[in-house]
């Protein structure tokens, strides 16, 4: 294949955005990748381990000469970072970004654009526990799900080009409009996070009769608590982004959760064991 | 160590019971096993794996010549099995559980006692996800929580005994009153899976745009539902027997995720942060 573009602008050279310059450069669909970073040694192991071919931390440099720029930072970064870069950027740069919320990150990049500028907004719906460039991998996306949103700004072919750069990391592509992606996203991610993390708050200081009760949990307390290790900073920020639709998804599940509690007081066996079979079914389905 | 008991009746040969006649016979604890049973073909595994010496079907069978009766069924179970295995046992016999739920088991195995008897409650905190006689091991306890709940009816003697017993598989052995093993695990255990199993049931028909949420969930979801795939019956059980400690830990995290909902709600990012880092903190406690 020819390169799609001459030249990659990866703002934020993480696990994300340094896996999917991995497959960029692997299968050449960009001439050169600058990385655009905060700290010098994250940008060192991405020049060393040729991630990126030039690093910098000034969004000037960065912006220069890049058709394509794409935003692989926290999405409350987006702003700035766009704005900063914009006086450097090429009349026609096309914009793509990986953030995990789409309608707020459409109407706050689109805001910025000169006119013949594009916006390609994704979701790669992967990761794994490590971060930085050094856990950048190229099979990262293999088999996993990336959402593509198209808005008002993303022309036909700028969600060609940028289609086919995520096609050859193997990832299954999907499109959908960003508000139906916030929605799916707050019920299938943003909700399940909130629940995890409002269960470890619950027993974070709860002791009977002098004991921590959370210390006699086995492998069902862990399961059900383990994103509430998660970055705060991160899970704040999707929450401020996508409340709408987290809101709306905290509402059903609170209705569901109200149910179970009702039976359990009214010590209704027969509701109870139709609402853990919902449940198992439910479960069985995304084994 | 000499044979602390002479004859075994293990009601329930499954991975519990199973597991702990394993150990009880390495270590030549019982003389004798004997297993009583619903389903021949368990039994068959039992005797083949040399698990018990004997098994039946009949309770009056396995109750004669029982020093030591370990009722390993669901705990519902237990009252309609010691009352029908009663007149054929010794006046003297032990019986011991190893239920989930420990006041309840208490107030119905008690009331059932003939004066020489003596009860001992016990939950060994430990499992896997296969079930059977064909998935007892003899190592599942090693290093793994037992509770020991004495009660009106545990005599000193009978107390050292089964705990005795308990120590040859490994376990860390903890004794607490039942009501105080209740609440701390329905904290720890009950309401994880309720939790679990409410999220699993508020997304089991959630389609947004024709698409099933569920089916974009990562590995945040599949953790936090992991358990909803649990033995509703099993559940419904606990739920039941075990009722005013779950309510009063359902009280506890539903006061914990209204926090988490106000605050998403009301878009406040200082408390989000302090709401998921206090998640965080207790997260990184049981890891």
């Amino acid at each position: 294949m020819r390169p799609l573009f001459a030249q990659l602008t990866l703002c934020g050279v993480g696990l994300i955005g340094g896996s999917f310059a991995l497959v960029a450069r692997r299968e050449r669909l960009v001439e050169r990748i600058i990385g655009l970073g905060r700290t010098q040694a994250n940008l060192d192991v991405a020049l060393a381990r040729g991630i990126v071919d030039v690093a910098t931390r000034d969004p000037a440099v960065a912006a220069r000469g890049a058709d394509l720029v794409m935003l692989a930072t926290p999405v409350t970064t987006f702003f700035s970072t766009v704005a900063a870069m914009m006086p450097a950027l090429p009349e026609d740069a096309v914009i793509t970004d990986v953030g995990s919320v789409k309608g707020w990150v459409v109407r706050e990049v689109e805001g910025l654009l000169r006119p013949r500028m594009a916006f390609v907004g994704v979701h790669p719906v992967a990761g794994k526990e490590t971060t930085g460039a050094g856990a950048a991998e190229a099979g990262l996306f293999k088999d996993q799900r990336v959402i593509v949103t198209p808005s008002a700004r993303s022309t036909p072919q700028a969600l060609d080009k940028v289609e086919a750069l995520w096609r050859a990391t193997g990832a299954k592509l999907e499109r959908m409009a960003p508000e139906v992606h916030d929605a799916i996203l707050a019920r299938a991610s943003h909700l399940p996070q909130l629940v995890a993390s409002a269960l470890a708050a619950a027993l974070a200081d709860e002791n009977v009769d002098g004991r921590w009760a959370a210390g006699f949990g086995a492998g069902g307390l862990r399961d059900t608590t383990r994103i509430a290790a998660s970055s705060a900073e991160m899970w704040r920020d999707i929450c401020l982004t996508n409340r709408d639709a987290i809101v709306a998804a905290l509402g059903i599940y609170r209705a569901s959760f109200e149910r179970f509690f009702r039976a359990v007081e009214q010590g209704d066996g027969k509701t109870l064991m139709a609402l853990l079979e919902r449940g198992r079914a439910m479960r069985e389905r995304i084994k």
